[in-house]
């Protein structure tokens, strides 16, 4: 590829600009108050792919928000590469605690990001990300680089469990035929040490509905004397971890994978420092499963996870009211071999048996999906490690997250090829947080990258 | 007390719709969004003490909300009568629940009201109990029959701890000099069953945070490996109850009265059936401390309940986060003999110390009170026994309430004298909680009794 790092140096401020505009449209998808938004950025994405060269851009809708598609087909003999991405954000509260708009990007520097990081909601995850490929794809075409097929898949609705998108693949298999997938929706350890994500936790995401009396009651005439639903969810949730934190759910952990001794030694020697984990978080403590170090619990163990409770008087003040119901948003990661839907219906039976008399407990799955493992000897893992070597000057470490995209397993599924992961964001980028943020380095370097996985991927190909 | 039910008759469409006025003022103490209608509502109750006879009338502000303050003294050597009562309310959410505006007040008829009974929020509580005293003083001035002196003391703190009441009071000891404090803020077994409260529970309300990590983080790349602040802070709640539903803070059932078996004897003859208290509140069994009985754990034993508990995403939908803050209100009803400075304090000290590492605990007391036991044998007590035994025919039984009024023992230790508490709602009545609502009945009920406990406290006082 060449003069490509020219290219970004001429392009840079419009790139930065563009990613902006994009950053400043609202797409929650959780949020049915932002739809008017989440349509819109469908539409600015479907304008970037065909400024970008491709042949055929479609919206493609869907019973929920659309899928952006776009190809640009040049030879059948070559071999097809599917870029995947979304472009709705997650919601942006608690909004209190951003430091500036979370749709009104700007720039600033950071210890991490000493050239300065787009700060807003979606800048890593995932439109930065998806806009990187966008942005590689222009200057393939405007260059004549472009040395194999090309399609896109981006989708709106990734944020919230991806349902629409599965229809669409199981129905669009031809459509969507691939060698390849590619997504950057994952991080990387540091800006000087490159890695590829390999693993995927799959997830399973519930939400709980205790209900005691029929209405709010006052605690003094009632405290002591009816199950409070508050007071019992709590007990509930307490209870699904034990003293190890383990999780109590029968069969939880059967044919979860034990890494063996060698697998764990070889994970250990990601750099990592506990001691500058715990204090960018600023705890004294890591907590988790006993038996475990903390890149094994956030990586290879399934956990659970209270997303989000409430119930009762939650105002200024103070209420002395006995709550009718009590609620707690759930999830739970998974590991390569927990089936999300076996685990969702153990959770669910598990969680209904242990209700006490006196409260009646609704469990309704949001959404899941399954974990995932790209082998290192795959032929897109290795076009991948060139690039990465080509641009960083050193080879990336094999790396599994602990995050979830449930996507990837049903690609593979349905569409029978391989996913690499290909991310450019850090830990410490704040996804899915206030103050959520993209490097400037980080989004450059991926632009640079990218075209080089499709270089090396069609040549590894012939 | 001459011509009382003429002239009830004669006036109770007045009556009702002076009520239904003062409820229509929003004077919700707890949300300072109210605070202009909680002052309003003090002048309305200073401008009906003025017209139902008092001599002196004043708004004495406080720190807070003011305490409206009014008397009629016609000789000295007659007893003197201090009448309490509080013009706030509580705050009227869950509003979705209600089947009438909270604030807009219409009479519907119920099972226990087939006469009708007034929907607002403070109907019971306090403001139609309030009420009646000054309907009541109206028709002792208005007919020439007040028998001794009154002195008034309506608050608008109750529902918030009553803080500048008690400094009100302690600075105030001779202007409120009296032999006997008349409280209607509480209820009766049913309209066909008088009973007099005998016994409140105190209160110790506060609220605890607990905060893990220094922000809000992705539950894939961090679930598992650090305390998470919702899942700690169920544990911490879980663990504040035994298998047996004893409360498990070090020190907490100290100096607890233990009833003898007499008087729970005596007590379990007060006509109750467990169908009919789980039909009501639909659920399919009680629940509490084992050992007793729902009416006694609702009355002489103290309890330990959350009120309200939030923390993470609580919108629509689904989103993977860890939040960084948790939070929970929690009130213990105490019983005699429990000092609730002494249980914030234990409480307080225990829950700091369950804390895991890896998350920090605050703990705000919120306010609080003592409990409150009422001799039967005082003349406070006999002259309202001989007022209900006039106006319903029979003798009212003796009753302890699970409820608090804190401010009752804070009235005997600066003041020296007895409490009253002469309540006429009914525990169906839904106070604190959607769709409150106040007996036609009751109220008129409760202007015809409170006459003749003046008369038979003057006679019973010679």
């Amino acid at each position: 590829m060449d003069n490509i790092k020219n290219y970004i140096n001429e392009h840079k401020d419009r790139f930065l600009n563009e990613l902006i505009e994009l950053l400043k449209i609202p797409s929650v998808s959780a949020d049915s108050a932002f739809s008017n938004d989440v349509r819109q950025t469908a539409d600015v994405v479907k304008l970037s792919l065909e400024k970008a060269g491709c042949d055929l851009v479609e919206i493609c809708e869907t019973d929920g928000y659309p899928i952006v598609y776009g190809e640009k087909m040049i030879d059948p003999a070559l071999p097809t590469i599917l870029v995947y991405g979304h472009y709705d954000v997650q919601p942006a509260d608690p909004i209190e605690l951003w430091t500036s708009g979370p749709f009104e990007p700007v720039i600033k520097k950071t210890d991490k990001h000493p050239e300065g990081a787009i700060f807003a909601r979606g800048a890593c995850d995932d439109k930065g990300q998806m806009y990187m490929h966008v942005k590689a794809m222009e200057f393939m075409t405007s260059t004549n680089q472009l040395p194999c097929n090309v399609k896109f898949m981006i989708e709106g609705e990734e944020e919230v469990g991806s349902i629409n998108l599965g229809v669409f693949v199981k129905n669009n298999q031809e459509k969507l035929k691939n060698d390849v997938i590619l997504i950057s929706d994952t991080g990387m350890i540091a800006n000087d040490i490159p890695s590829i994500t390999t693993g995927l936790r799959g997830l399973s995401y519930v939400e709980v509905e205790v209900t005691g009396p029929n209405r709010d009651l006052h605690s003094g005439l009632y405290g002591g004397a009816v199950a409070n639903p508050i007071n019992v969810l709590t007990k509930m949730i307490a209870s699904l971890h034990d003293e190890k934190n383990h999780i109590t759910i029968p069969g939880f952990y059967d044919g979860v994978e034990e890494l063996s001794r060698e697998e764990r030694d070889e994970m250990a020697k990601a750099p990592f420092s506990l001691e500058n984990y715990k204090k960018a978080l600023d705890i004294d403590a890591v907590y988790g499963e006993e038996g475990y170090t903390t890149n094994e619990r956030n990586a290879i163990r399934p956990t659970l996870d209270v997303n989000g409770i409430w119930g009762g008087y939650i105002g200024e003040g103070a209420k002395t009211v006995i709550a009718s119901k009590a609620y707690a948003k759930i999830s739970m990661r998974l590991v390569p071999n927990q089936d999300w839907e076996n685990i969702t219906e153990l959770f669910t039976k598990h969680f209904e048996s242990i209700a006490p008399a006196g409260v009646t407990v609704k469990v309704t799955p949001h959404h899941g999906g399954q974990g995932y493992v790209t082998p290192t000897n795959s032929t897109g893992y290795q076009a991948a490690s060139m690039a990465y070597s080509d641009t960083f000057g050193k080879k990336p470490i094999p790396q599994r997250s602990g995050g979830s995209i449930p996507i990837v397993a049903l690609f593979e599924e349905e569409l029978k090829s391989k996913t690499i992961l290909m991310g450019f964001g850090l830990d410490s980028d704040a996804i899915h947080s206030p103050n959520e943020h993209f490097g400037v380095f980080n989004y450059l370097k991926g632009i640079e990258t990218i075209p080089l996985f499709y270089k090396y991927f069609t040549e590894l190909s012939k």
